[in-house]
């Protein structure tokens, strides 16, 4: 058994509101479903669920389609879906080689997404901004219709405080506490609530509601192109920490004889698997950037020892320190992305062998390590659902005439 | 913000037991509440809290007292107790130096409780069994009245399966893939549930309920004789993982050019901090158990310069895993269980210095390192609340008058 969570007091007049979301939560997480299959979902009756879909129908946010027998006994039931355009949100992703903006309707739906290189200078929070509104200006513009925004939501490579937006630290930007949040909101000038999160943490929301993790309960995705981010699923919920500051796995210290860490710390784990760590490795220079691993991979795959040898050299700090993370949490599921992902065929074998040799066996029979399904966009998408979070909790507030929707003021 | 959790819609019908719940578990939690302390912990109106204390009373689970003014404007509000001996369990606590045993009432009230201390010989789990059941016998036999046994927790030091109460591993009692509650349940032949779990998580849910850190959302907890066992408390809720294998701290690999563990790997937390690598540093033998320990705690009080170098190193290696942690978990606070509570004034210095060093700020300066306030009983009060878990998920169910609740076959 497990130890339950402490639950509180409901009044009966919460309840409809938390069933609305109920509701709202299944449509958006497995899209199309019937209403006998809602009322599987959710544990309402199916008079419950006729009323409070007929309130999402009448308010834009859900459609009814004809109803379809699904090959279960009894009156054909009606399907419901989620409107992507009735509510969209626009999601922001400052990576270190790229910024991209994307605009997600509600259900998970991209209506309109661009991505630019940007070089690895550091940027002023001014210059980012910028960009990401020019950026912004151009998804919205290419957004099918004028469906009303509702949020905004920024995946950012550095450490957040999910309170209020503020980036405590971000190496590769040059950033120490920048208030992110603030700015990019002033600059946008959308009447709506603006959330940003570390691009990792983003990157794990995203695997799980739309990538390779749909359905893990306690999970791990590392991603990163210079040094490793990280995000943590815990029982079916993102580790934030207190704070929001968890899971930078990057800065866990691995090893005491190791090399100076950007952080100012020694020997933390991006100093073994970061990307420079790769490059060097491999006889290349330091500071190569993305070209010059994809070069020490399409010379692995053409048979370089060389270039396999350092790729095994991260591989087996790869498992080093994920084995602390195997041992720790418990995970059944380790999602490689970012730069991992890329190199998930080349350091698979070493991975695994430094995890056979120091997990517990418990534990590791359970694990499984597999490459992102979403690639570069992991992060923007996880942006969009971090947006779309208060609509999902609480559709209640949305169920209106549409015309009452918060508008945008400019753009 | 954090990104919510996903509900689950709910049934009107459901919402009683559900609100029985939550003020069972506030008054389990905090003791004696006035009726209007629970209208606004639990945020049902004041006509519900005044019917389900009703039921509660009716059940004989609750006491009301006589009303009480509390400094607040208004009538005077009746004072709700819960009554300790109208449900209680059975805690077991299988440790490396100890075995023990405790009768808790519903509320946390000790009623009774014995501890016997046994050698670090490898036992068998008849062995362990018999005298488990010797002890559970003496603890039932002083309890004040015949009160109603409604379950069985037991902490025990090694790696569990929650699901079943199996235990993978357990070194200290030379132990693998042990049904030990299957076997439990056997011999202490009460018909009640048993639970099985890690003595470190129970010391962590101990803490959290009883202890150090009441109220903590984010908490690691680490303890040990031997080696290091670990708890984590994230967003409010104990991190179990998959299997309930979470929080094997003391092996997660710290140091590459380490000393072999006992686990079979090289390097892991517990060969740089466990009780020998202490010992040996402080010029005694291996093996020496916890009197050994005790020896150079008094040493490096008088003074002697080897004792505290030991204690040094110790302090500097959990700094070094703490570490880890702190970057990884965002946690507010750390508490020293176990050996490293009573090494917490010889260590204190080390640890921060290395945490100083290894963390990153923003997590650093939300953390806090504190000694137990439980000392060896924690993991016994910790099985305790895990057996009155059922108790406290759902109390409708033990709503009904007393002398239908489940009975002891025999002892």
């Amino acid at each position: 058994m497990t130890v339950g969570p402490v639950e509180i007091g409901q009044r009966s007049e919460t309840v409809r509101r938390a069933n609305l979301g109920a509701i709202v939560r299944e449509l958006h997480a497995h899209g199309a479903l019937s209403r006998s299959e809602l009322v599987a979902r959710t544990g309402l009756t199916r008079s419950a669920i006729r009323s409070l879909v007929g309130e999402l129908v009448h308010a834009g946010l859900a459609a009814e389609g004809p109803a379809t027998r699904l090959g279960t006994p009894g009156r054909p039931s009606p399907v419901v879906q989620l409107v992507a355009g009735s509510a969209v949100v626009v999601a922001l992703d400052i990576a270190v080689d790229s910024l991209a903006a994307a605009i997600v309707g509600l259900g998970g739906r991209t209506l309109a997404r661009v991505r630019i290189e940007r070089s690895r200078e550091h940027s002023s929070v001014d210059e980012i901004a910028a960009d990401l509104t020019g950026l912004a200006r151009t998804v919205l513009g290419r957004r099918p219709a004028a469906e009303p925004v509702v949020g905004i939501g920024v995946a950012v490579v550095g450490v957040v405080r999910r309170s209020d937006g503020v980036v405590s630290m971000a190496p590769n930007l040059g950033w120490r506490d920048i208030p992110l949040g603030e700015r990019l909101a002033r600059a946008l000038d959308l009447s709506v609530p603006i959330s940003v999160a570390n691009e990792a943490d983003l990157g794990t929301l995203a695997e799980l509601r739309r990538g390779a993790a749909v359905g893990a309960d306690d999970l791990v995705y590392i991603s990163g192109e210079v040094g490793v981010g990280g995000g943590v699923i815990v029982g079916g919920r993102p580790l934030t920490g207190i704070a929001g500051y968890a899971g930078e796995v990057g800065h866990m210290p691995v090893n005491p004889e190791g090399a100076p860490c950007r952080c100012g710390s020694v020997g933390c784990w991006e100093t073994e698997v970061g990307e420079d760590a790769l490059l060097v490795r491999a006889g290349l220079m330091p500071g190569g950037g993305r070209a010059a691993v994809d070069t020490v991979l399409r010379e692995a795959a053409a048979g370089s020892a060389t270039a396999q040898a350092a790729l095994d050299h991260v591989g087996t700090w790869l498992g080093f320190g994920l084995a602390s993370l195997v041992n720790l949490l418990n995970p059944q599921l380790i999602v490689l992305g970012g730069r991992f992902g890329r190199m998930y065929p080349f350091v698979t074998r070493a991975l695994h062998a430094e995890l056979d040799r120091r997990t517990l066996p418990a534990a590791r029979s359970l694990v499984t390590v597999i490459p992102t399904s979403l690639g570069v966009d992991a992060p923007l998408l996880g942006a969009a659902e971090l947006a779309l979070e208060p609509l999902l909790a609480d559709p209640a507030q949305w169920v209106r005439p549409r015309d009452t929707l918060p508008e945008l003021k400019s753009a």
